[in-house]
């Protein structure tokens, strides 16, 4: 059974747990417009659902409240961070920021980010651009669950990309997908309901295809977006790994089979490369390239065109990215956001050792 | 049958060409080392297989063979070009130049450039920032054979990204993918055979799932990379999306269903919203992140790691992005470049029309 939470309710909890762990007032809230991005857009695996797991972090250690973010390298048009092992959901915002004020000023801004942690959904960062009628780009390495195109082993994480590009009277276009096949947190619906995975989706330990959904816990692995060779898994490879260059060889953080793991139980990898997790994200002014009236003008066409498309037979329409997050948002903030039970508990188990309460509606 | 054709004389034919339609020296060299580059590599589709629709573009007046390359408006880290309908083999090598420039000065460049025609592989733009030290990023739209999701009007190319990035001891990573499941090439070469081609790269007319390679001729589309919406079409659309707009939205080129198409025969689309086609190139220089003999040592690291991933069984190794393409380029520039019957019929008969001759070895 899920319950309803209203946003308002989840966000006071969330902010008082970033408090509890030792951010001050705007960490505390950066954090929690950030995770909280997630649930209302109806990407649940990232939202609430992670908040005991950083928790955990911090109380292991590996998750630093109150980081001193620093500049390791820059240029007019580049910068590489340290987060000082900062949350993600704030590490993420103010390398953003950065990206966008050199942007400002010299067309493009373009940030690698080491020393991190998980920073919530790609998506709301790469947004942060769009009010500044820029393009919006984030991309993460992650802990590897992965397997390349022709191997058993798990070499990437589900690194996902995401693309924010403004229009006018059109709602902006809004990519937001992990470099899988799909993502994890829809295997671990079907875990939960014990469903099996549709093929194409992860293999088993010895590299055949397979639809148990609990293959990861078996030693299996998580297939490159394309599945398999025959359907351009080699592609799906290529971006994740692209996504892991660009996030941690960049930045200096740690990369491909050594990214941190999320889990606060399982075991940093050995003779780690480099520095925690890794982001990218850039930041390009629409009117370093034409006028932005002109651009969005035809943005508008463009969603429009693609919008009034030939549906096929039994669909209604197409999609354009970021139209399902945006219609869920509007649906979340009116009506709530439900909450499955084992995160409910989870939360519940966290306010109790706090000594906080978590509440539906506030 | 096919008949193998020494680099050399594949050059000078293939140069010979591009002077008689009116290039000049400098010209005439770029262009033909941009599309034997493909032949070079093994991407047969897109070397001299083209040369021949190049000429009939510039017959039927589509391609100038002698365009005044301008700038249309630039930043420090950008610049829009306008390629005035030359060739893309030639107007992507000058705006990829730019961009390498730019990052000279201020770390990274980004040049989106409208009124241009096919420029070859993508690959062999990105690969001119290796030599820099940089990472070298290059996409291109291209005329519409691609249904988004849920949809059977074709609206968007193959759409290619090529993202190269140097290495120290090891070879350079080199990705260079359609943003299709499949290539169209790789669909032309099961025509010619008369074979099925694999489900999940082309559907029908109505929509439905097909493994008829000639589907396209029957108003069928290529599918996004992902096939259908559970192994994530969604997410091949958003990238053949991204590049579409990146390419053409951003420079004032024609975008989605009115981008021109290859075929010289196929009328112009109607109402276009911008001039020719569109590419987007980048390029960022490594120091602007990290020192470049740190950065070149972790991606060896990187590399080898990734090689010695434990393969499935059957398979021997896991390949780096560009691997197949510089090993089929060793053995080309050795043994020769075999070229496709129909090929070689269309190269003579441009020949006999122009007074030329095609030589097996020079």
């Amino acid at each position: 059974m899920d319950t309803t939470f209203s946003y308002q309710s989840l966000y006071n909890f969330t902010y008082a747990i970033f408090k509890h762990i030792g951010c001050d007032d705007t960490d505390a809230t950066t954090a929690t417009k950030a995770l909280l991005a997630a649930d209302v857009r109806g990407i649940d695996s990232h939202g609430v659902a992670r908040l005991s797991g950083y928790v955990r972090l911090w109380e292991a250690g590996r998750i630093n409240s109150q980081p001193n973010i620093s500049i390791k390298h820059e240029t007019l048009s580049t910068a590489v961070i340290d987060g000082d092992a900062g949350l993600g959901l704030v590490v993420a915002p103010y390398a953003m920021q950065m990206a966008i004020d050199k942007a400002e000023k010299v067309g493009t801004g373009w940030v690698s980010v080491c020393n991190s942690n998980h920073f919530g959904i790609a998506g709301y960062h790469a947004m942060m651009a769009l009010e500044k009628d820029m393009i919006g780009i984030a991309m993460t390495n992650a802990s590897a669950l992965v397997a390349p195109t022709f191997s058993i082993e798990r070499m990437l994480g589900t690194n996902p990309i995401a693309v924010a590009i403004p229009a006018g009277k059109e709602p902006a276009f809004v990519a937001d997908f992990a470099t899988t096949t799909a993502a994890n947190g829809k295997l671990e619906i079907l875990q939960r309901k014990n469903a099996a995975a549709p093929p194409g989706w992860v293999q088993d330990k010895d590299g055949n295809a397979s639809t148990n959904a609990n293959a990861l816990k078996a030693n299996g692995a998580l297939l490159p977006l394309g599945s398999d060779r025959e359907h351009g898994s080699h592609k799906g490879y290529a971006l994740g790994s692209i996504v892991d260059i660009f996030s941690a060889v960049l930045s200096g953080a740690s990369y491909g089979p050594w990214a941190p793991p999320f889990p606060a139980y399982v075991p940093m990898p050995e003779n780690m490369p480099g520095k925690g997790l890794g982001h990218f994200f850039g930041a390009m002014r629409i009117d370093a390239f034409r006028p932005a009236d002109e651009f969005k003008h035809h943005m508008d066409n463009w969603i429009r065109r693609f919008k009034n498309a030939k549906p096929a037979s039994g669909y209604d329409k197409v999609l354009i990215p970021g139209d399902p997050e945006r219609e869920m948002e509007a649906i979340r903030m009116r009506e709530g956001i439900p909450v499955v039970e084992s995160v409910v508990n989870d939360l519940n188990a966290v306010a109790a050792k706090f000594g906080l309460q978590l509440k539906q509606s506030q």
